[in-house]
């Protein structure tokens, strides 16, 4: 695909993919754009700009098919298969990111744990040894790790995403509050919960109110 | 202020923040918005002007008083005081966020708990009793919250969000995998940590990097 597609094209395309899990489930065969449109607050032509981008899925009239769309939108998406994920930073949040199930439902697992802390190394968090970061790069590369999940201090940060993009990872999800720098063909999300309370605290004191646009 | 604020100044201060704080107990006195700049891998250029936004605050040739910026900084995103948040939702993620620390340690104080599952009506996590959602726009009054944290499935976030609003909150972080509606005056983030990883299989599938700028 060499059409530049937006962050928020991508990110309703989840939106979607997660309307038309429940239709399934709810045994709805066909659904129109409007309805879809509907169900995201978004308009009905947003949707068919959006779907238009990855070749024509539905009928005039008709609408779309909800199991052959769905299973087209997972192929799409990349989750139509199984994710190998390591987590590097056994901390606050990444001991809470271990434990939350939703990733693994959706095809991202989690099969490898990295620390630096001596107490931790050895240890076993949810069946999976703690691994020392030192042999990092090593076993990201033995282990065919694809997708790395970054949850280390940020006076650290640039130094493991350094590592983990010399072991070849493409795909970084950084909870570390620091921008990093990655190479132009390694794809880096940020996630940062505090930084987003910081936001909604900007917001209500300077009584500013732009909406994150999905 | 009456200036629109762009959702990348507002984080691209708290990273400012940050930094600041990790200057000062470095004990470093001033910092120039070239350093501040090459912390963040932006131009100083950029760091000026988004700090002229607010004031004018350095001094040419001698940088920036780290101490002096960062207690400016900390008033600008509200986070000089402490924040009533309650959490809705104890399941996966909400349980987490309970445990995760950084939160209070930034002001933002988890001080209610909401549930529907008359199993968790009344037990105590971290300190706090679950309250009963039916109780949820008199309690949020009763208690002043100021921001929300909405960890619920999908299929119920609008109707929990609709009782926010209706409490008098303007500020919402949502967990939850959809688009919600709320009126212009309300501060609506969203946080979706399996849409973030939805987004790195896409970029890997596709071999598309775009990066999320900050």
């Amino acid at each position: 695909m060499k059409k530049r597609i937006s962050e928020s094209t991508i990110h309703r395309l989840s939106l979607y993919y997660r309307a038309l899990s429940l239709l399934e489930k709810e045994n709805v065969v066909t659904v129109s754009s409007k309805e879809l449109a509907k169900r995201e607050k978004l308009t009905p032509a947003q949707v068919r700009k959006d779907l238009s981008f990855f070749g024509s899925f539905g009928t005039r009239g008709l609408g779309y098919q909800v199991a052959e769309l769905r299973s087209r939108m997972s192929h799409i998406l990349g989750i139509n298969r199984d994710w190998r994920v390591a987590l590097i930073g056994i901390g606050n949040i990444g001991s809470a990111l271990v434990s939350y199930k939703e990733f693994a439902r959706q095809g991202f697992h989690i099969v490898k744990l990295f620390d630096n802390d001596q107490r931790k190394i050895g240890s076993n968090h949810k069946g999976i040894v703690v691994s020392d970061i030192k042999d990092l790069e090593k076993e990201l590369k033995e282990d065919n790790i694809e997708i790395v999940i970054v949850a280390v201090p940020a006076t650290v940060a640039q130094y493991i995403v350094d590592d983990v993009v010399a072991a070849g990872v493409k795909a970084i999800l950084n909870f570390a509050p620091i921008n990093l720098r990655v190479p132009p063909e390694v794809c880096l999300r940020n996630e940062n919960m505090s930084m987003e309370l910081e936001y909604l605290s900007f917001a209500v004191v300077n009584n500013h109110t732009p909406k994150k646009v999905i």
